[in-house]
């Protein structure tokens, strides 16, 4: 990452940390564990991409980023009730190197209740339930206090609009995908449900706060509109590209910098874009093969070197490297058509450092 | 029911099933099980009594009830969120005579895709997660929706504003109570707070129901100035009222008429106000034998009788029945500082039925 990328996200880092510790939303909650949980994730958050694209959305088209500063930190409160009930239902114990919400109340129950175990998970998981359904609500609050900002009550209307009705079934349908491609048959899934999947799941939270601190800068919400199609174009972009790079260092990545443990997406029967070109490719025997190299109990060494082989030599590899770096020059693309400033700069720098990733 | 009150509710029932039924938020979700499962409890619905008070409540202060009517689809479908999330947790199988969202999920994926039933049913309550968190965003969506009906942008934020601020947290508050009593010994629970459990979890969707539809006819939403105060005593005595009469329902109502088993809150432990006051008021010897009857694997007739002649004999029978009656009164007396007209009438009628019903 350039020093000047890492200040400028640190930076933003700090704002919405502080943005969110200070508003009083959980303040209201009891009882206190669910509180805790319904700050956890906002305040430890992530790298704080999405917030920072809102802003640098902002300032790319002219705005004065400090006017999205809620809207930025409604998307990262957003991402977090997303990931709260996701983790439920992928029964994640771990996130960002802390206990998952269901896990941390489930931690907390068995202390202050001392019940059996299975009950404390329980309650782990109800509360985890309903402190991401707090966590949504939390989210529109924070929108809302845009027009502390001054940004028009009209413009927030249609921004929390958005985040409802566009961002919220999207985003939802493509969880509902990946929650229901385990229920079929691996074969029967194509590759234009799982960039749909990805484009749900992942993309669409990215484009929204790219566009919605676009929008914040020109007193306009008409996305289908330049430049803001341009910055909905570069960052749902940027989001498939992000995702694709996340499916290749699951198999080729550093086993020591990498956060799961090295195919786990074949070991869960994952049917990445990896996966798809492998099996579109392979001739039978090869299929049968990787058939045999899913849902293995372990992936020690050996098993993941025959895997990077057969991805190599069939041309998958490859084939994800190319679509991986299509996305990429769409996003670069749609990037250009905006005026260049210190944010679309910004922006440039990102769309290079999270592609060029190896972590 | 009076006949009137009958014939409206019957009439705001079939405007709100057709509103919902129009509306196209589910239409641009998949897969199309979850598109069922998020249209499902709006549509079918209960009693519609919260868009009723909404409707009712713009009418009483002088509104044209047609204005708030999607304010008060989106009071419905906020309640089916609540529900759905609900069901999940407290593991209920059925709602109004049909299976639960989770459960229906499950069934249906135990027809398509064959898997076992243990992963059929995680599926039902993955998705059923998921239905809820659409639903929320519905629910916001629809109320947005009222700028269509001349509502003004600046008031429709203000009403999204408590709906997510204001409800989201008292109500999930509630919620958490509830799902918090078990893990505790019975004893340790105060009346105080089983009277704030109730009024998060039911009292207080309802004063907001009743207060959006004045804020509406009034373009004002101050809920702590006059009339609007009124609206929301009016609706939040009535809301704990209700409550406090399905207590005393559980145990003294007809068997043949009431939804659940007789004796079910004892069969869970449930810190109703009823047991409360009955251990308040017994002797130890009392209150050893009503330990004795809670956690009973089942209910039988004689046992019944038993429970009703203790609740009788110590006084906890007449203490909830006043109590219920104190409630009652509060809301009479806030409904009797509005000018009397149609919408009023129909309020006080709600009021009479509600705490009249048998059923």
């Amino acid at each position: 990452m350039s020093s000047n990328l890492k200040k400028e996200l640190e930076q933003i880092s700090r704002l919405i940390t502080q943005t969110i510790a200070e508003d009083t939303f959980p303040s209201g909650i009891s009882p206190e564990c669910l509180a805790s949980a319904v700050r956890a994730y906002p305040i430890h958050g992530g790298k704080r991409i999405r917030p920072a694209l809102l802003m640098w959305g902002c300032g790319a088209l002219g705005g004065f980023p400090d006017s999205a500063l809620y809207a930025a930190a409604s998307v990262e409160i957003y991402h977090s009730w997303t990931l709260v009930h996701d983790d439920i239902i992928d029964e994640d114990d771990m996130r960002r190197g802390l206990n998952t919400s269901h896990v941390e109340l489930a931690v907390h129950a068995r202390k202050a209740y001392r019940k059996e175990r299975a009950v404390c998970e329980k309650f782990g998981r109800d509360f985890a339930i309903l402190a991401g359904d707090m966590q949504q609500a939390w989210a529109v609050s924070m929108l809302l206090r845009s027009v502390e900002k001054g940004v028009p009550p009209e413009l927030v209307l249609r921004l929390v609009s958005a985040l409802s009705l566009v961002v919220n079934r999207r985003l939802i349908s493509g969880e509902a995908a990946d929650v229901e491609f385990p229920m079929r048959p691996l074969e029967s899934i194509r590759v234009d449900e799982v960039m749909k999947m990805i484009s749900g799941k992942t993309a669409c939270l990215l484009r929204f706060a790219a566009q919605c601190g676009g929008a914040i800068a020109l007193n306009a919400a008409d996305f289908s509109r330049e430049p803001l199609a341009a910055l909905g174009v570069y960052a749902e972009n940027l989001g498939i590209a992000f995702q694709l790079r996340d499916d290749y260092l699951g198999l080729f990545g550093d086993v020591r910098k990498f956060g799961k443990p090295l195919g786990s997406d074949f070991q869960e029967g994952k049917p990445t874009l990896l996966y798809l070109e492998a099996m579109h490719r392979l001739s039978e025997a090869g299929k049968k093969r990787l058939r045999e190299l899913t849902f293995l109990p372990e992936y020690p060494p050996e098993i993941i070197e025959e895997l990077r082989g057969m991805m190599h030599d069939c041309g998958a590899e490859d084939a994800l490297l190319r679509q991986t770096e299509s996305f990429t020059e769409k996003a670069a693309g749609a990037l250009a058509l905006l005026p260049r400033n210190k944010y679309t700069d910004l922006l440039e720098s990102l769309l290079d450092y999270l592609l060029a990733r190896t972590v």
